[in-house]
């Protein structure tokens, strides 16, 4: 299960680096063993550096969280921007990559790309809003299948290639080699590695979930990593070379031709059989598993970032299921908006990805060098991790630079905006908690009884519970009627005998009629003036305003009634001050 | 203005009856002309209809009014339904004819069919959410323009014809010539002329604003409504006429080839200088104000609807700027949803529109037979809005039938559900009033003080306001304070010094402290389930909850605060019953 989010990235990492080599034809596929080369040694620095959270957070070591113990407030912020950009694209790109698979295996579907998408989406949102129970058996299946299969393709491409001496034949015919249109350069090749370092996305996983494995809980989680990491790079490697033996080039992402470098590989190597078809089903599966990885880390984010205060509250409260379900919410909208703008099309979410997951390693990476010199020295592991936070830290250099133009500036503006933001939050709330702090004990006052407000519109059960409630709070009542013309109005013409009378029968004091006039039918201007007036005549009394709400069984029940009272509240709120209190009188349709 | 909706229905109207024409190929044209003149004919027969509706109501008469009136609450409901759907069509085609003139002066813009066109519906809802003022001129210019120039296009079209004896030379080429893939065939007649029927739209809307006149309105409406509808007449005959003389087959919709008919039209009489880019302007401006006419309309008539009982009474409200800003919030999300679904093609739009427009005309029609019925008999007024009837009710059916598959199904099934809805939420009306309403007198009964709950988290400026207004309503106050952990609790600690000791002091009662534990951090479910206790162990004593609740300055803060007061008033309420009342204390952010 955690090895899920790293193996899948290599669905989809080579064939970004694949696609910006399209321009140099077939003499491009050259290039891409090289560039996985670099990928893969990066790799292990990342591994060794990760193995070393392990072993110093083993109650789970993510970015935000070692880069807030050891690095302070902004790089912790600069890691929570990162991780978020990151998982929502973990969630986008699975979702993207994932559909790619499926519209290679099926090119008919290609023109609803983004339907499916959001499809998938909704699926995951369904399936995580509803909670998941026992995922252990689901998410195995796919990941040993889609390892196993790739590793059968690697291996019998492998031998078929030294039984061709370097050319072996594909079994069914791949699409026609890209014109060449442009000449080799470093800075493509830059590129060509930003794009390819996507790959490396979710190797953090096993780090962050330390607590999550058997005892001994670091050994164990050692092996797993060394086990992903080690599949990874063979995916990674065998991937390329097989591309480089068969002459496979990427095809035009979101063109109607398109199909992904992981179905052309698999059905040269194996032929258009079942095989094939398991093949791309794994694919298709693991990818949308992966992007749910972020369904579970998305919203255990932004609680730890709520929690510290920089981001709304809501975030921590568990809804139904034990859920934070606004995070699911954010990362839904937010993943589906990416969707959207972007029509479903990885390569075109591709630059906007692996720079958030690099700035997160980079910054992990330095919070354990300082970690390390804290625990007091240590000078090999600060080393290691330092060697670590160097080759991932030029790493986000070069990604940023090399995407800049194509879509890393929309990340790297969004972690700006985000860190910004964050940090209002913040000043905000220690602002609030600052103004309503109080060091001295409570000053009781003799406050006269409260003047209570009841608009009522004519004579009916709610307006006798209203005004019951309005007697037990106090005998200073204003009943409060709009009338929008001059015609007989049953309310008023019934007032005496039926409120007045029974309440002087009863010894009680009698509420006040007042009467509002409103000829452009109006009714809450009227109510809003008379309390705002109220409250300025009065010095120290509160003034309650009873306003019924009715109380439906149903949610569409919901949508025919209340809002009136709705209203009057927030202009109550947003008009008055401190003495005004509305008070909503619940009546409990058929119930009450 | 009130031509406006009519006679930019001669923009789509015509090429919605081409584009069935296309596998036709360049024999396909010549059926336009027949077409159209049967179109003119029914449009004949709808103009002496609506010439007596006029006469009837000089108060203005909309096919929800005539019918409501005369034919009952079914026939009404259906007005309405057909009438909701006809003006969110108004609006979807409008905005897409608009961009579909645009796109063909200039074809880059093609692959953004669909961002343009909710970029002008963004642009006609801010409009209208500012309010318009003096809208004359604005709407008046662009009319006459669109009137004129296309006037001069026939004219000179006709001039160009006579002089070429039948077969005048296109001055700039037009696109090739459809390929034969069909034969003619009634049924396909039948589709042409229910699509070409879409450019009878609009034309009820004289009959709807008579009361707008000056005086006498109904001589200055009727001699509107004859100007109307002979330009309209004129346009579609001369459009006809032109198109098979030039050999103007219309273009695929939705494909990169794509150019409408008046630009193909008007460039091959005019040529492809300054006069065809006025025309096109003037197109595109007369359909976006076209557009903008169920801007106004759509929310009357959900307003009217809504006042009858049959809508939610939201649609009721005026907003800021008198605005009933509801229909519009449901008129701007339902034609985004319709131009997102049908990616802002006219032609996919098409199917779904005559459909809703003739039934209310036919229902329309069938009122005023009623009216004059009622009226003492006048057979010849009867005879001839029951011709109108008639010819719009077979044609109602005939465009059901024709366009069932393609999209009038859908139609059909909305204005069934939205009848369903209609009279669901009527009952819902009645039967809460129903419950609500009370024929006998006041009943007093001598109530005990309530029992006041006041959930507090800490010594705050806040608590002390909500524990200074719970002591002014009881004597009967319990603290509730929730502890996650065995740790030093300060409020706890402090409760003697801040709270008890003072009280003591002034004499007055003391609340009670309640500390509830929770184990697992959550803060709301014990709040709950204590005053569901209590309320239970009380026979007629209410219980009020005192929830804090932070006013803000800016919207965005509202986003910081409250979520988990407002979620506690929900759930109280949605799991108490009538005795729990909720109490916001509300605490002004830097104001209090």
């Amino acid at each position: 299960m955690f090895g899920l989010d790293a193996l899948s990235s290599a669905a989809y990492g080579p064939e970004a680096a694949l696609t910006l080599l399209i321009p140099l034809g077939l003499a491009g596929v050259e290039f891409i063993v090289p560039v996985s080369a670099a990928i893969v040694i990066l790799l292990a620095i990342v591994y060794f550096s990760y193995r070393q959270t392990i072993e110093a957070y083993p109650q789970g070591g993510g970015s935000y969280t070692v880069a807030s113990e050891n690095l302070g407030e902004s790089a912790a912020l600069l890691a929570a921007a990162a991780l978020m950009i990151d998982y929502v694209l973990t969630a986008s790109v699975g979702i993207s990559a994932g559909v790619g698979a499926l519209i290679s295996a099926a090119p008919a579907l290609q023109p609803h790309t983004l339907e499916l998408c959001l499809i998938v989406l909704a699926v995951l949102t369904l399936v995580n809003m509803r909670g998941v129970r026992d995922t252990g058996v689901v998410f195995m299946i796919p990941t040993y299948l889609f390892t196993l299969t790739l590793l059968v393709v690697i291996a019998v491409g492998g031998w078929q290639t030294v039984s061709a001496a370097g050319h072996p034949h594909p079994l069914t015919p791949l699409p026609a080699t890209p014109t060449v249109t442009m000449a080799v350069s470093w800075w493509l090749l830059l590129k060509v590695f930003s794009s390819g370092c996507t790959a490396m996305t979710g190797v953090e996983a096993v780090s962050n979930g330390v607590m999550a494995f058997r005892e001994p809980t670091r050994k164990n989680a050692k092996t797993t990593l060394t086990i992903i990491i080690a599949l990874l790079a063979i995916l990674l490697l065998g991937i390329a070379l097989l591309c480089r033996a068969y002459g496979i080039t990427a095809t035009d992402p979101g063109s109607s031709g398109y199909e992904s470098v992981l179905s052309m590989l698999t059905r040269a190597v194996m032929g258009h059989g079942w095989f094939y078809y398991l093949t791309i089903a794994s694919v298709l599966l693991v990818l949308a598993l992966s992007a749910n990885t972020a369904f579970a880390d998305f919203p255990r984010l932004t609680r730890a970032i709520a929690h510290d205060g920089f981001m709304p509250r809501v975030f921590q409260i568990r809804g139904r299921r034990l859920l934070y379900s606004w995070g699911i919410y954010v990362l839904v909208a937010l993943t589906a908006i990416l969707l959207i703008l972007f029509g479903g099309v990885t390569d075109r979410l591709i630059p906007l990805y692996a720079i958030g997951a690099f700035m997160a390693f980079t910054l992990s990476q330095a919070g354990m060098v300082m970690h390390w010199k804290r625990q007091g020295g240590m000078p090999l592991r600060m080393a290691l991790n330092g060697l670590g936070a160097l080759a991932t830290g030029i790493t986000t250099l070069v990604v940023l630079v090399a995407k800049f133009t194509e879509g890393a500036w929309i990340t790297a503006l969004l972690v700006a905006v985000m860190m910004v933001a964050m940090r209002a939050v913040k000043r905000h709330y220690m602002s609030v908690s600052r103004e309503i702090e109080l060091h001295r004990p409570f000053v009781p006052v003799e406050v006269a009884e409260p003047i209570v407000v009841v608009p009522v519109d004519g004579w009916s059960r709610i307006s006798e519970k209203a005004l019951s409630f309005a007697l037990s709070l106090s005998s200073d009542i204003h009943c409060v009627h709009v009338r929008a013309s001059d015609d007989p109005d049953p309310f008023i013409d019934g007032w005496q005998e039926n409120i007045a009378a029974p309440l002087r029968a009863a010894g009680r004091c009698l509420p006040k009629l007042v009467t509002l006039k409103s000829p452009f039918r109006y009714i809450l201007h009227p109510i809003v003036d008379y309390v705002l007036n109220i409250e300025r005549e009065t010095d120290t009394r509160k003034v309650c305003v009873l306003i019924p709400e009715l109380v439906v069984r149903h949610w569409w029940e919901g949508m025919l009634h209340n809002r009136r009272s709705d209203l009057l509240k927030v202009i109550l709120l947003m008009r008055g001050n401190r003495r005004i209190i509305v008070i909503n009188i619940p009546w409990y349709l058929g119930n009450d």
